[in-house]
């Protein structure tokens, strides 16, 4: 499964914290999209993301849980995505929230599940840049660096980059595309119809859509249009 | 050449800040150890760098830079070692410093002569923990899950448990070769004979031996016999 992740090239991202309904959860998961990630900034718990995770089971599609609060680790998903925020001075982000997760959960953690990402947040107004702390004030230039070492010297198979949001720098975007080596490069924030998908989607790997769901059902659904097989 | 550090059981350091006599440099670099790592925690300069290098490419022994500091970065070693502490609060160590490298050596970065390491620094009383605001004070489940944290989600190809200036914990360091999956083990400190050579080499894959090298040379060539072939 780790290595089906190569081909996704459009996932839908759902906030176990927002409500949807089962025929709207339908027609996401029928949408032709590769996975569903199951993530949030704020408000998930163990409950609200079984309560998903079930729902999304019963359709047949890949779904992943992006671990941003240990609360929320449940089994059952194909994946645990492992954020790590490489642009913030506060090493807990990047490492030490992890560390202590590897302490409490030891001999349980099914490593070969594990996928790391290596997040660069980039939009100052959103939850998680405040919650990290993030160093959202940086240059191309160092956006790349901070792509390259995610890269290059930790070798993470994801480079995220997050503009939570609203919708970001595709220059930028496009540049960390061209400068890493190995990392696969996801970008989310602010898509909201085909055209921003269209755009963002010529400058990553793969787009990630989320809001828009919860906002404008059938512009979430035109954006799966990107895919090219 | 990267492949091949995973066939070091015997490295020597050398600081370009001490000085060290051609005899001695002599007999370092003939004594059967598998490489030369050149590396301080302080007082390294271009200059003092670009002697030391110049002075063991007059012998035939792989010898790689470990970069501590940017001033240090000279041409002609076979490798770069890029330390990382992985046990900080502060990230300047784990990525901070390597970005900014990074943005400012761009394209002039030899990308596959570069080997990061991941530091668990664990003597307070060293420079290199003072240095680093290193979080020496950590258990043997903690140590482990620093160790596992680099080892599967950094993906690091060495870990290296450092002690700088004293002999450390012998079961803290067999717990973590134990424990990682894929990163070789490098354990410096504190070796000052064959016999704290032999005990440290029975519990890691790489032993450094330093400082005795220019305290006592005979205990310090006699630490090479831990090497089976």
């Amino acid at each position: 499964m780790r290595e089906q992740i190569k081909t996704w090239q459009h996932v839908f991202k759902l906030d176990p914290d927002r409500t949807i309904s089962d025929d709207v959860l339908a027609k996401v998961c029928k949408s032709g999209t590769d996975a569903i990630m199951v993530g949030g900034s704020s408000g998930v718990t163990y409950n609200n993301t079984v309560d998903l995770i079930k729902r999304i089971s019963l359709h047949d599609i890949p779904c992943v849980l992006e671990v941003s609060d240990l609360e929320m680790v449940v089994p059952g998903f194909d994946l645990y995505m492992i954020p790590l925020v490489l642009n913030t001075n506060d090493s807990q982000w990047m490492i030490g929230q992890h560390v202590s997760a590897i302490e409490q959960y030891s001999h349980f953690i099914p490593w070969d599940k594990l996928v790391p990402e290596g997040y660069i947040v980039l939009n100052a107004d959103s939850t998680v840049a405040r919650r990290t702390e993030a160093l959202t004030e940086i240059d191309l230039d160092r956006a790349v660096a901070y792509a390259q070492a995610g890269d290059r010297l930790f070798h993470l198979p994801i480079i995220y980059i997050e503009y939570s949001g609203r919708f970001g720098d595709m220059e930028l975007t496009g540049e960390i595309r061209r400068s890493t080596h190995q990392a696969q490069l996801f970008y989310g924030g602010g898509i909201r119809d085909v055209h921003s998908a269209r755009q963002a989607k010529q400058v990553c790997d793969t787009i990630v859509v989320g809001n828009i769901i919860y906002e404008n059902l059938q512009a979430a659904l035109d954006t799966v249009q990107v895919i090219s097989r």
